[in-house]
């Protein structure tokens, strides 16, 4: 059986940066053939990175990522890497963009893998499955390739497919069997969700043995706006044996040679399809059509992959880790990705000596660097003393940059010129603060960070233009109750590393409260973090109804009351900042609601 | 040759008010029956209003709108309208939704039509073409529907369209040709763009001839959230002949009485299928598939149409108006819903005395009338004499409730309390003046304006948590140049009707300045706005890149100025308020761009 050095380029790419990310693979692939890989996979849309939404309209954008492609082509052989075969995610297009997309539903756009080698770009294929659900609209961007291309290397039959082909049984993998493949390469932009891991092995395995190959996977990894991309490649075997797996969040190259089934098919009784390719350019092998639509054609290139050396090469397993480990590492990339991509020095928050704004101040240290962390405490008449004590703390522990700004000057002068009473006083405190953080990061230049759990902004329990105020919110997507969690684990954590625990003990235990009128605390408005956070997952994540509410053991009242605050903060969720998505169902593109919506679940509607 | 009168109820629903809207297709078949209309059609969704976005895959929602539909047919019965023939817009459902999207990327959800007589529902249309582009997502919602559905009626057989299936060729309408229908019946949520009527009328004609029948196009009119509906309902036969075409922005009956060919199908060679309905229920007249995989079905009622009384009916042909008087009508009507349909009592806005704010107040009091405005001047040090004036003059001639509150002493108290420079203090400005407005919104319930144009938010121009605060924003689809071309056409509209022109004359005159620093204009930072529009609409609206730009004879250095300045505000427009869409492509779901983004127009890309 042939061998194959396969490498898995777990890496980062950053959306709109062509050059930088073309200079990534020829780095990561320079690095994979020192360690004698022949092939390395980098993941979907590599060159333009995931997702650039409607830049794909742009056809100067389409251009560039095409001609980059070239570029890079030339390049890799340039440096000595014409040997290697290098499969990279890119945008392709059948041609100008559409001038009205009403009259042309097609974009003639293509969300494609190109298989590199000896200078040339030796074959592409189009991704055949298009998700559309969830956050992603690539319906509304790409059309649908129907096509799987099938490259003869180092005398292996490798198919290429995209993404979203292997989440979906039939098409790519379908076809693939009946090619008679040996090896499947699947390239990735796959977000990062909670359990999501768990999912994808058994789904790679079953995509394996439906081609009856070798599977290897490849995932991106970093952040890009509301989504990170956790990694998690993997390569399994047609029977379902996992041979290596890479770590999640971790830019990495995964080696591993693979013993595969030399190719087979021939387009002619002469039977010459199965001899060493032509001394240049590419050679067609072939072409069939079967009946579900799906078409499959054959390539060989004109130049032999390097030989195989040393070995074996043998990628590792890594371990899987904890929720709250997983969800930190999200968290934590997501945010730095935030920072780095988007070219900001530092970061402000406001510190309340709450467990929201520490565990956010926690995961700024850790992303960025405490040295790049500012840390305003904002008291007001208010605030306990306990407030100033455990955000002064935070800070000691963290090494955050730490400063004071009371707020009650402010506060009166606005109180002195208007008449203003009950939650209209609660709010100005919440606008006075918002007013200092914008006003630090207008005169010194950090990104704020806005602290907001994802049980607040359900139930819209936040001052809109006043605690919401911020360029970048991650907990955006984290119940209160996971804060929580996330807080304990990061301090059983730094114990184990013998540390210091990042957030102080009072900061978790304490009840929570905004603090905004005297002895207010978040159970005079709510119910207890458990019942509304588990409310909350049947309403937002499964789509539950009020009787299926009811049915599963919630109380009545209760769940007519939590709903209807989750319905009438829809206008606040539209105006909020952005943060990482680590559930199945994140406010934002994941979650579009009307704000207009008389919908009232629990009342009688046809009547 | 049947005669048929038939009544299109061009109307306003609301989205989740599933009982309010079935009740309004109550009043408007009444009303229509008392005209003599044997057949009424609503807008699509009609029952639940349109878009009803994630709403669609909670089980509860879609259960409500099939009961209200079985509900309704009842009801029109019991009401005495069981022989008018009703064609209304619904969700339907072919079992509960999937649990995991992902798993299963159908949805099971049908974008409906339904034809209800005598009680009962005769006939269910799914829509064939989903449109996916633009503001629409609707591959994400729903099922497409692969059969034609032609209900014999009066003797003529009467097609069942759903809105898109009338932009895209094939399909529907060509299967309604193959089926030698009559009427075909065009329910329609459409939103308003500019010159979109200048396209219906043509785009019509086109099917009405594909199909070789008379087409009866009714389309929604309202506000929902960023869309208002315009109406422009009409009849066009197959011949291309324009009947009657109703108004834009109306709530109105369009009715007209229409010769239109016998039914001729037969399903048997014994030719029964032709003659009158039986005494009951519904009969299936047949079903035929067509190599384009779309089939035909048949249906006729076991009730009779009531007979034609009186007539003729003739609806008449309304005029066209100019661009700013349709898109006045557009921004009024979007705030009007918007403000009702939520429940808001009043708003409440800064007046600047410049032209964006002016026009807003003049909006505002034409949509919900002066007693509802609140006009707030919030001057400062650097504010002009004028400003005060103009703004005290608006405030005069259209009787909004004035109100002065000068921003100095809060200003005054941060400046005291931090160290703070430049731009720091010229947002400081605009931030103190959002407080006051949230303020005056959380002590007196008024909803916030906001005035920022599309100009404005292309660029950045303007400061987030300060002038970009408030709940709505009429302005935000309209450019800089278009809000003076609004003022000036809303004036002279006042003097043709012998009315006061409502915007002072030196708002529409004077340079516009943001006023946060002594003598500050617009034309500092930025270039006329002619110039800055015209840049605009080509990378926005049209997605020309910077060489594209420079073709059509803009200024190299001001493009690369410009694009940059558009790419580094997208953090700021996504925490926008909602406005009314009226361009071919406003900011928000109809342009989707990452906010991180390194791609730059202008540089090289390959290196």
């Amino acid at each position: 059986m042939p061998s194959l050095r396969v490498a898995l380029a777990q890496v980062n790419s950053t959306v709109g940066d062509i050059p930088g990310n073309a200079a990534a693979v020829r780095h990561w692939t320079r690095t994979a053939a020192e360690a004698g890989a022949q092939l390395v996979a980098f993941p979907e849309m590599m060159i333009t990175g995931y997702p650039i939404e409607d830049l794909v309209f742009r056809d100067s954008f389409v251009a560039a990522s095409q001609a980059a492609l070239h570029t890079l082509a030339a390049d890799l052989a340039a440096d000595g890497l014409g040997d290697v075969a290098v499969i990279v995610g890119y945008v392709d297009s059948d041609g100008p963009a559409p001038t009205d997309s009403a009259a042309l539903p097609g974009t003639g756009r293509r969300d494609a893998s190109a298989l590199l080698l000896g200078g040339e770009i030796v074959a592409t294929y189009f991704k055949h499955h298009l998700p559309n659900y969830g956050v992603f609209d690539e319906d509304r961007y790409f059309e649908p390739g129907d096509s799987l291309t099938v490259v003869r290397l180092g005398g292996v039959d490798v198919a290429l497919t995209v993404c979203e082909d292997v989440w979906q049984a039939g098409g790519p993998f379908a076809a693939a069997g009946r090619a008679g493949v040996g090896l499947v390469v699947n390239i990735n932009a796959s977000p990062y969700e909670l359990d999501k891991d768990d999912v994808r092995l058994p789904l790679v395995k079953r995509r394996a043995a439906e081609a009856g190959a070798t599977v290897a996977y490849v995932n991106m990894v970093g952040g890009q706006d509301e989504l990170v991309f956790d990694g998690d490649s993997m390569i399994v075997t047609a029977e379902g044996e996992l041979l290596t797996r890479a770590g999640q969040f971790t830019s990495e190259l995964l080696i591993h040679d693979l013993e595969l089934p030399a190719a087979s098919y021939t387009s002619n009784p002469s039977g010459d399809a199965g001899a060493a390719p032509r001394a240049s350019a590419v050679a067609p092998l072939g072409e069939q059509r079967a009946d579900d639509g799906m078409g499959i054609e054959r390539v060989a290139a004109g130049t032999a992959l390097r030989p195989l050396v040393d070995g074996p090469a043998v990628g590792g397993i890594a371990e899987r880790v904890t929720d709250e480990a997983e969800i930190w590492s999200a968290l934590t990339l997501g945010l730095h990705d935030y920072v780095e991509k988007n070219g900001f020095r530092s970061v402000v928050l406001g510190l309340s000596g709450g467990i929201d704004s520490a565990v956010v101040a926690a995961i700024a240290v850790d992303a960025i660097g405490a040295q790049r962390v500012v840390g305003v405490s904002m008291p007001s008449g208010y605030s306990s003393g306990h407030s100033r004590d455990d955000a002064a703390e935070l800070a000691k522990r963290t090494g955050l940059d730490y400063r004071s700004e009371p707020i009650q000057p402010m506060v009166d002068a606005f109180l002195a010129n208007m008449s203003l009473s009950g939650l209209a006083v609660e709010n100005l405190q919440a606008r006075v603060r918002g007013v200092i953080l914008m006003a630090l990061s207008n005169q010194e230049g950090h990104l704020v960070l806005t602290t907001g759990n994802k049980s607040e902004l359900a139930v819209g329990y936040s001052t809109l233009y006043g605690d919401s105020v911020g360029g970048f919110n991650p907990l955006k997507d984290v119940p209160k109750t996971m804060v929580w969690r996330l807080a304990k684990w990061r301090n059983a954590d730094a114990a184990r590393r013998g540390g210091e625990p990042p957030i102080p003990e009072n900061s978790i235990i304490k009840p929570p409260s905004a603090e905004l009128r005297p002895g207010q605390v978040d159970s005079d408005s709510l119910p207890d973090y458990d019942v509304l956070d588990a409310i909350l997952a049947g309403y937002i994540d499964g789509d539950q109804g009020h009787d299926d509410l009811i049915a599963a053991g919630h109380d009545a009242a209760l769940v007519d009351r939590i709903l209807r605050l989750v319905d009438l903060a829809e206008y606040k969720r539209r105006q909020s900042a952005p943060g990482t998505k680590i559930s199945i169902k994140a406010f934002g593109r994941d979650r579009r609601l009307p704000i207009t919506n008389r919908f009232r679940e629990g009342t009688r509607q046809d009547s």
